[in-house]
Parts: structure tokens; C-alpha cells; sequence
């Protein structure tokens, strides 16, 4: 698009083109039936809408998912009155069979559960995968070169300046997957979600980074999909670290410069070169 | 809390108090309907759910609000099962007779609206202001002092590092309000929240500055208040760019060093000193 540019110290205004990072809404439907809608940046959809699906504890592996289709209004079967695109739908078929049980329904749930037995318990989709058993041992310095890396793989922040990013690495701090969005929760829901799809999960022994901060929702993802150290560029909030406290996770926030805060799960990481 | 801080270059390991931003879940109630939780920093309570309200189109107006209600499962008639502060409920009495029209139930029409009609239009909710009739002329260094501004106004962040901001100025870039969040939509809502509670909208002729990047939502929060001008200190989205020229809201982006790009409405920023 067409921007202006402006300098205070100078006069003259330039115009010229500027990308932006893209930004439009994904609807999840589950068998028909629309369970979610994320504005997120378009592109590996199938493992947002998967990442989406482990998050909320509804799949719990890959073979719980049947299908995933993306339809973008105009080639699919739904009854779209309009050709536009710009809303995207990931359609979900579970495997038929799947056992439902107390399934939540994660649209309201959330809130009427929050009111009586109001607590993180309560806001926790319980998970599968025990972080305590994880005797990953990783070097502070493999954590610090972490967001060179998560920089040097992001195909578009560089452009755009408006991406978020979330990194999958070895404990080694080789890079296994990167993906970017408008949404740091997005971002890492596509790294779980190709993670699930590809068999990876739990994700034993690797590490997370996200750019900017990390959540109690991010923290929480990070816990169920396996990974047994989070680490952020900037803060985490008090309500992430007591959930990495209480759920085992490493968490490593403001790695930054050579050096960084470790808030939970301090046992992981190495000082020492 | 204790955090462990680690510098790279130095094999020692210091342990340290550290203050994190806090996250804990609020709970929107309606006539004791659940309709919303969201992970918020505790404070100004009031104003973000009165701010949501507004935002999403249920009231138009303070008189709309007959009250609201902050408890915390400890001092409400609420049927708490224990004395758990962490959830937190705002409870909403609307006027009675509110007439509720089309409303949508927001919690779940957002994402099957997606599907069929797709559009921007679709995830719009209509405004009452009009953003074509504020005249507002704002020198371009004015925009450039905001993120200072909001800095020096922010008491929390130099401590945690971990919040967003959001600020409100008049049109010569004086301070109204500040609010901070662990969410930037919180921080808008709290200061729209402030503002409808105030009786100040629609904010004809101020300025709204946004810490980090301007989204979609962001955009249309602005849009609904009447603020004819969004700053933020990085990138908007695409989306956010295309509803700022479409609702006539000027939206500029990068405010940062003497320099920013405007993304639309350009004729509201006056670029000599």
C-alpha cells in the first residue's frame, strides 16, 4: 500500500509503498458448527486450526482429527452469498468415534467457570504430558543465541515490522520450526499444531521462544504440547510464571544482550559457557 | 518474586526480587449471564467492562450501564464455592429497558458470521460517531512527543517491563488519561471505558497512542470512541490500515524517533514543525 512518510525534522513528506503484515479473520468450524473465529495472518492455517483444536484439549493427537479443509468462501461447499475471501473457514471433521467426554464448551465455558471455583485450576486445560520427567539441561548460552535465530529465520518480520514469532529449536538450539503472525498465540499454535500433525508431540527436550511477552495463555500452550523450556524476549506475566512454577516448565524470559531472567524451572539451565 | 538472573559472560548466577505485571482473568457477567473472561491487570476494573460493553455495541451510552459490580468470590451473593480472589467477576445490570435490538451474542456470531457473509463488514460493529466530520489538524511533531509522553505517564512499566499502554491526549498532545494492561485491548477498553463513563464521547479532536502494533480491533475500538487519530509506537495490520481509510480514522504507525509513516487519513497530520 501507499503510505506517507514523515521526518519532524524535516518538512518534505515522501510518499511510498509499505507492506503490512496481513491480517484476517479464521473461523474454526468443528463438524459444521462454528466453534472459533482468530484474526491471524493467513498461511499454514491447517496447523493453526490444528494447534488451535490441541490447545483447547478438544483432539489430543493427530489421528483424533479426521480432516481438515480450508475454504475460502468461494470453493467450497458452504452456502457463502458472497465471493469474498476475506473470511476464511477451517472446516474440522473428528475422527467419528471420538470420546467427547466433558468436553468443554471453550466459547463460554471459560467465563461461567471462572465465577465459584474461580482459580488457575479451573482455567488450566488439564494435559497429557508429565514436564517433570524432562531432564533437558540446556546452556545459557544456547538460550541467548535463541532470538538471533528466531530473527534470522523470520522470512518476514524484516519487511513488515509487524509480525510476532514463535521458534521451535532442539536443545542444542538448532532450529526445527518457525512461524510468525499478527498473534503471538497464533504463532505458537502453529508450531503446535504442525508439531501434532507430524508426530512430534510432546515436544521432549526442545525449546520455545516467543517474541515479546509471555502469557499465562502461551505458558499454558507450551505445557501441553510438551516443551519443557519457554523462553521470551520480553516479560512474563505473574500469572505465567506461577503456572510454569506449578506445571514444571523452565520459563526464561528477557533474553536479551547475553543475559536473561530465569522465573520458574531454573534447574534446566546451565550458567556456565 | 525471586527470579534467577543470568549473564552469559559471567559464570555466577544472581538471585533477585523481581516485580512481574499482573495477569489475572475478569469475568464479564450480564444479569448474571456470563459473557466474557478476559486475562487482564487487575485495576480500573470498572472501566474495561464498561469499555468492553461499549465496544462491543452493547450500550451506546453511561445511562445504558444501571451498574457494575466488582467482586471477587469473596464478598458477592454469588454462589462462590471457595474465597478464591483469582477470579475476578464484573457483574452488569443494564437499564432495563435497554432495547436489545439485533444484538449479537458476541461470544459466538463473531465466528459463525464469518462463514457467508465474510467481510469486513461483517466483524464491523457500527458506530454511531462520524469520523469525516472532526477537522482535527495535528502537527506531526506533537505525534512525535506522544510515546514519550505515555512513557513518563506509565508508573508500572519501568518496573516490569511486561505492560501495555495505551494514552489519551487532546489534540496539542496533553496527557487525558493513561491505563495499562497486560492486554493493549484491555488498555483500550479501559481508557474508552473511562472515557463513556465520563460522559467524553465521542472523543472529537484527541488523539488515541497505542504501546506496540495497531490491529484490526484495535482500529475499530478507536473508530466506535469517535477518536479521529491512533498512533501506535510499531506496525498496524493490513486490516487495521484498510477499516482506518474506510471508517475515515487517521492511523499512523512507527511513531518513533522523529519519524512515523501515516497508513491513512494523511490529511489530519501536518507535517512542518
Amino acid at each position: 500500500m501507499r503510505i506517507t512518510r514523515i521526518f519532524v525534522d524535516d518538512p518534505g513528506v515522501s510518499e511510498r509503498a509499505d507492506l503490512l503484515a496481513a491480517e484476517e479473520p479464521l473461523g474454526i468450524r468443528i463438524g459444521g458448527q462454528a466453534v472459533s473465529l482468530t484474526m491471524r495472518t493467513p498461511g499454514d492455517d491447517i496447523d493453526l486450526a490444528a494447534g488451535f483444536l490441541f490447545s483447547e484439549g478438544i483432539v489430543s493427537s493427530a489421528a483424533d482429527i479426521a480432516s481438515i479443509r480450508i475454504c475460502d468462501g468461494s470453493k467450497c461447499g458452504h452456502d457463502h452469498e458472497a465471493d469474498d475471501a476475506m473470511g476464511n473457514i477451517a472446516d474440522v471433521t473428528l475422527r467419528p468415534d471420538l470420546p467427547t467426554g466433558p468436553r468443554r464448551n471453550f466459547l463460554t465455558s471459560s467465563a461461567c467457570g471462572v465465577c465459584g471455583k474461580a482459580s488457575i485450576a479451573e482455567l488450566r486445560v488439564p494435559g497429557r504430558f508429565r514436564l517433570e520427567d524432562d531432564l533437558l539441561q540446556v546452556p545459557a548460552g544456547v538460550l541467548a543465541r535463541l532470538p538471533g535465530a528466531l530473527r534470522r529465520a523470520q522470512r518476514v518480520f524484516e519487511r513488515t515490522g509487524g509480525l510476532h514469532a514463535a521458534g521451535l529449536f532442539t536443545g542444542a538450539g538448532k532450529v526445527l520450526a518457525v512461524r510468525e503472525d499478527v498473534g503471538r498465540h497464533n504463532a505458537v499454535d502453529k508450531i503446535v499444531g504442525w508439531a501434532l500433525r507430524s508426530g512430534l508431540l510432546p515436544l521432549r527436550g526442545c525449546l520455545l521462544l516467543v517474541s515479546g511477552r509471555a502469557s499465562f495463555e502461551l505458558v499454558q500452550k507450551a505445557v501441553l504440547a510438551g516443551v519443557p523450556v519457554l523462553a521470551a524476549v520480553s516479560a512474563p506475566s505473574s500469572l505465567a510464571a506461577e503456572l510454569a512454577e506449578d506445571a514444571g516448565l523452565t520459563l526464561v524470559g528477557f533474553v536479551r544482550g547475553g543475559s536473561m531472567n530465569v522465573y520458574a524451572g531454573a534447574r534446566r539451565v546451565i550458567p556456565a559457557r
